[in-house]
């Protein structure tokens, strides 16, 4: 099981000019926490991967919360004197107030502005705006382009429904010889937005398309549902099977030029905790690990006190922390095919390690066994040993059943996976069993 | 209970002006472990709050000690040929070795001499010394004078009695919501000293008055007592009464113009040590956490293994560190309102998060509950959240029984006021409530 | 018990000189893992301390391994064409491979080359090689040498015998008031090497004569064995015995003009581990702790999982790292008397602590006792206290029978002399007592 061993067997740039791909291909369309752009995103999700798609009718109460009206939108746009449109949602998905009721009406620009949302220090960007739990209806603009609209009367035009409908997320699942689960999680309700949400929801996409070739320990549990409200939802639907959750993350911003950044489930000290420290300390010296902190995305539901699940969230730069963040300049070339690999190759490093960190027994436990009548150990004695026989006397000894691989490689300094390769010998050669939890 | 603020709404230059006049009224006063010059310090503290003055006989049995004769001076020189005082204990109580035995008899220098007490090293200031459980007489004197002392005979006169009475100490009791108790301890043995330790003593008495007027959780017992035999001897007879005591400061040398020193308790991880930790190293960047160590104040009696309370020690400077430690130089002018007024402010804001710091559960703690429907978050999406969302966010996640707020406050770095007040409003609001013991 | 006391009351020098002496009677003799060279080794051991021999039968089973067939050589030469030996085990017990089966014959140079090993980085020095597990022969000499020989035959013979026989192995034993005892083990198969390991077996064959002239706490056992097969032999037969061993050092490599080195046992926290670096940190600045590690000398053993034994590893240059390290450079020139007789210091202070470092219990817990009326502490207040009183608070108040005098030491800063002093000092004044485990 060697998920980066598999994605290295493919041409690179070919996978990673996939995942831009399929994220452009996704790109245009006017996503929603509810309704039919997350519909169509997940059909697209689902023609790559097995995909179990929930409809839950509005008005369902989820724990704290009650599934919305469910929204969509054919058009919109606002129309000057000439009869031209100087706003057009058809340019992008994002000049629509996300969640607008219906409106048409005409109306004095004065009257209009505190309906246009802007980003002055950005004057060419267009921000991203929603207003999911008040009813509202606005549109989001370049600051530039609201400089120039002139005094008089323009028709808005907003052709929205707001209506009783569903909440929908899909759902794919991985059986693996254990029923201890690793859940994935992305949002998929921002509209054309590249990297917030598009590159971890094709790095999800496609990682569960490599590991539903594999052999797997764990079951994998991919979801891809509506931020806050969706993850919510699912979790109040299945209260029950977060007890299988061993380990999870939330993938979120992973397409764009920054550092890798982890940050941390609410424990602290959770195995994925410690495996994605290892990985994005391993050779990618910039990485930077992140404690937990409440706000952020979809481990905040995972991570409430009363689930306190082992979530983590990988980003490469964190929300909120760069312009482009919510704005029209998340756009597809703010991402690019190589980070998108390079970050799905660090999840397959994650995969590879939580599949590989058991715990065995030395069967042997009484002084070292002699290894070199098992052809484990050098003949000559007095010159080195080299990392191999290293790694398995570090095995050996450590093998109590306590310490995992895990524990082994990082007090030996040892690579992982030379660790692993020497358990696996040892296993082989009757000097090591896997522990029984 | 914002201490801190009521300290603030009085004009700052006042308060400190009364410490320092308080501490100016004191100063003349001859105070030892016994006597009258303990029960008028009493007398002027209790003129400003509630005092139950205890008097416990001499030769009363206090654990491995024995109360002590009862001394009291009214006069003391040493005349010289001339008749004239050339040592006079009217002067400065400084002058007469503390619990000099009476002693009335003409000798020449050279048997005087043994009995003289000078600083070599500062010639113009008189040493403090005592004699307590050894009977001695003697006088302390700058070294200069000694100098001068001529050849010849000289009268000795110490108009003191030794002789079987009382330890006299001071407690003041303000009932909290809670009969958990809060121990403030100060030694008022020293005479003309003033940083040790009529400042100390000073800024609890204001301390006191300022609590008095307030609604309090915790009981609060304020120690006025002379150094080691008095806490040896309200411990032996408040043994039971200790295991109340939930938190603790000796304060002492609190009026100087050092740094802050704040000694941790035995324990070292006592709410004390952090809630004092907090507070010093808020803004006021130069403060020292020290170790504790089993030599200093009365916290050597409270923190003894047989008790082992959670008391630390509030200091500015550390006792022994500074020349004008146990000498005349330690006079009024040692001490200033402005540096009285910032440990009393220092006081306060402990006091302050040891009140408020209490542990929450979420009564919503599946996913976060929905603070929109609340008027607790922003209504447009998008953009960023304030610190009052963030710590609301904060006390939601943590508020599980197991963390306080000042656990929050440390983890969140938001400043303590604003996670104890994000608890109130959720308190109420309905999603938060205190956590039961 | 102050052996490092003791050891400053003979000439410095002289034990120094005496140590390396015994080094130089025993380097010429060679020793393998088995045969007379072993026994020849401990005769002279016993010489000095009290030994018990122990002869183990090839082919006992010890755990995984079997005790292997006793080898002895005579002679060994390889002769050239004009009958002179170019390669002659008379110089030197190296130039044999040791474990050599018997060989007597004549061959081409290029029919004996690969039995020839060299070490062409150091071409001057012969390397130390063994073949004790594969039957085997060969030589070992210079580089320079083996470019010497001219092609041509040579007459190769090795007057070896490789039979069933026995292992050899030597045990002191000390008895001390308690049956739990400190093993010091050194391991003596290695031929004509002077710091690997004649250094280790002779500081511990002195260290076990200074202590046998002493009243100890703990038995002691010092373990003269035959490295890995040795150490795992007596542990075979011993299993039982191992469950009194407190702490344990390995003593190997302590004769060069390295640094210290300590090594930790398995465990890590230990109290020998705490012990040795405390030692080693006093005083000896460039001294180095490190973590226990799988690889090393017998250490590896005594610290397998199944055992897991408080045993350290005492070496002042680590093995492997110098360039003399198993080659003929490692001679009676690179140990030196003076870095012998510090090693021994450094055990001797290792024991001293060991021997000391007892919990006790303050008898008058609460608040401190009165030092003064039992002549303890200074009569005159008011000045500083010296370390002997400082030492007498922090042993009285750490004594609630949790903390070691060690803990005391480490905490207070104190040196552990004045703490063992005050707590024998506060015992003979009644305040204290041992604490029962």
């Amino acid at each position: 099981m060697h998920i980066e061993a598999l994605a290295d067997s493919r041409s690179s740039s070919e996978l990673g000019q996939q995942l831009h791909l399929f994220a452009a291909d996704l790109y245009p369309i006017c996503r929603s926490i509810t309704g039919n752009g997350i519909r169509r995103t997940l059909d697209k999700i689902g023609e790559r991967i097995s995909l179990k798609i929930s409809e839950v009718p509005t008005g369902t109460q989820v724990f704290d919360w009650t599934v919305p009206k469910e929204w969509n939108i054919r058009d919109a746009y606002v129309k000057g004197a000439s009869g031209k449109r100087v706003i057009d949602f058809a340019r992008s998905s994002l000049h629509v107030l996300n969640y607008s009721m219906p409106v048409h009406a005409t109306m004095p620009l004065a009257m209009l502005k505190p309906h246009l949302f802007t980003l002055p220090e950005h004057p060419d960007w267009v921000p991203y705006r929603t207003s999911y739990y008040k009813e509202e209806w606005g549109f989001c603009l370049s600051h530039n382009e609201m400089l120039a609209l002139e005094e008089g009367d323009y028709e808005i035009f907003i052709d929205s429904t707001l209506e009783p409908g569903h909440l929908t997320y899909g759902e794919c699942f991985l059986h693996g010889r254990s029923s201890d689960e690793v859940l994935i999680s992305s949002h998929i309700c921002h509209p054309s937005l590249a990297n917030d949400n598009l590159s971890g929801l094709s790095v999800a996409t496609f990682l569960a398309q490599l590991l539903s070739e594999r052999d797997l320990r764990y079951s994998y549990r991919f979801l891809f549902i509506p931020g806050t409200i969706g993850a919510i939802t699912w979790l109040a639907r299945n209260q029950q099977a977060t007890e299988r959750i061993r380990h999870g993350l939330v993938l979120a911003g992973v397409g764009d030029a920054g550092a890798f950044h982890y940050k941390k489930s609410r424990r602290g000290d959770a195995e994925i905790d410690r495996v994605a420290t290892y990985v994005l300390n391993e050779g990618r010296g910039s990485a930077e690990i992140l404690d937990f902190s409440p706000y952020g995305y979809d481990e905040r539901q995972y991570c409430s006190p009363g689930f306190n699940l082992p979530v983590g969230c990988l980003m490469r730069s964190v929300w909120g922390t760069f312009p482009e963040y919510h704005t029209s300049a998340d756009n597809l070339d703010f991402i690019n095919p190589q980070q998108l690999e390079e970050s799905l190759r660090v999840c397959g490093a994650i995969v590879d390690i939580l599949e590989g960190n058991q715990r065995y027994c030395n069967l042997s436990p009484f002084g070292e066994p002699q290894l070199g009548k098992r052809g484990l150990y050098r003949s000559t004695g007095g010159n080195k040993i080299g990392v191999e026989i290293d790694a398995r006397l570090w095995v050996l000894n450590f093998s109590d059943g306590a310490h995992s691989l895990l524990d082994i490689a990082e007090r030996s300094g040892i690579p992982f996976a030379a660790i692993r390769d020497a358990a696996r010998l040892l296993c082989d050669k009757g000097l090591l069993s896997v522990a029984q939890d």
